[in-house]
């Protein structure tokens, strides 16, 4: 049996990961690409639990933020991604561990070794075989973001918050240029969509 | 300002711990002590909504229940413990850290580093001044807690993962003499008060 492939969604707020996900589904169905989708925090019950908690709680410590979205991580990993990945099923997933550098560590301020240490103890080696990371200036992510909606626990931090995410995002593309491509945003949809296509052809022949 | 004390019950299911909590309760406001009792999971909004996650959610990981423990103890410790302590309050808590070492760690088998890890990032140095622990036969504080009521997640677990748990909080009383105090919870709840009065009066000593 073939391993799955191992692909996740990251970026800022309301750059277009969910969005997109409805292209990457017709691209896989179309390739007969046995795959699932989904997100965190979230994922399972347990982690969909965790999710209303962690987004919606005020008042929440840093510290406590990042064990809950691990904690929702390691119950995903466990039940839903390993057993996919290793059944040949491709797994498409909303935000994983790099968001826990990006929102808990340059948002937040964690030491990043922390998130290291958590990394290394739940995923033993697992790691998305491809990470598109939607970048756009923080101002058209807020501003796409509120379009859509009222605003949770994340989307009303400060300004200076969205850029330390936003330049966390970039610097672990750079640090991982191999894994993490990075897709400016701010172009349409059929372009951001075709450059998508591209980095699927290329995990598809790997 | 002198800093307030901070005390921990510990032990294994039905073994006294909330009831004793009467006792120091009476102790304390006699001796003209300001404090406050609390609990863990839980002790916080976020803490008690992760209790009710961890006691009732079935098929949730180890790994996960670890996580969500320490997420619990990192809000308590940063809404509640800390201010108290710092203003002069002694705290009085049902289950802390070495809860996690004797469940989870002996319980269910994670690796004792982990806990260590996680314990040194969150406490920074913080300890209870002193931990009983009720100690008393696997059978006798099960026979105990189902005679209190309906069984939650925990209490369900088999002989050997309270045999696991009982004999980790009895090694880590072994490594602490001097922090934790072993009472024989078999004894009548006066002799077992006795003792705890014994340790208090000590306390408020030094
Ligand atoms: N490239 C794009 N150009 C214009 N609008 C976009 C683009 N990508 C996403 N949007 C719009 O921005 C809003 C936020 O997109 P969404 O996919 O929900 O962001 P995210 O999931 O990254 O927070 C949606 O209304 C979406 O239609
Ligand atoms: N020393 C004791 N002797 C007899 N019964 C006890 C003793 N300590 C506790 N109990 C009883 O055992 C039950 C469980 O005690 P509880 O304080 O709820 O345990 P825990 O909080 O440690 O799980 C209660 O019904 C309590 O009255
Ligand atoms: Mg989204
Ligand atoms: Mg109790």
């Amino acid at each position: 049996m073939i391993r799955g492939k191992f692909i996740t969604l990251e970026g800022g707020e309301g750059v277009g990961k969910t969005t997109n996900l409805d292209f990457i589904r017709n691209y896989l169905q179309q390739s007969g690409i046995q795959f699932l989708v989904t997100r965190e925090p979230g994922g399972t019950p347990i982690g969909e639990a965790i999710r209303r908690l962690v987004i919606d709680s005020q008042g929440i410590s840093a510290q406590a933020e990042l064990l809950l979205m691990f904690a929702a991580r390691a119950q995903h990993i466990e039940e839903v991604i390993e057993p996919a990945l290793t059944e040949g099923i491709w797994v498409v997933c909303d935000r994983f561990t790099d968001a826990s550098y990006a929102y808990q560590g340059g948002g937040r301020g964690i030491d990043p070794k922390v998130i290291r240490f958590l990394e290394g103890w739940l995923q033993k080696g697992l790691e998305p075989d491809l990470t598109l990371l939607f970048d756009a200036p923080v101002e058209i992510g807020l501003d796409r973001a509120r379009s859509r909606g009222s605003l949770d626990r994340f989307e009303t931090e400060m300004p200076a918050f969205f850029s330390r995410v936003r330049e966390t995002y970039r610097d672990l593309a750079r640090q991982w240029p191999h894994r993490i491509k990075l897709l400016d945003a701010t172009q349409s949809l059929v372009d951001v969509q075709a450059e998508i296509a591209k980095h699927l052809d290329e995990l598809r022949h790997t």
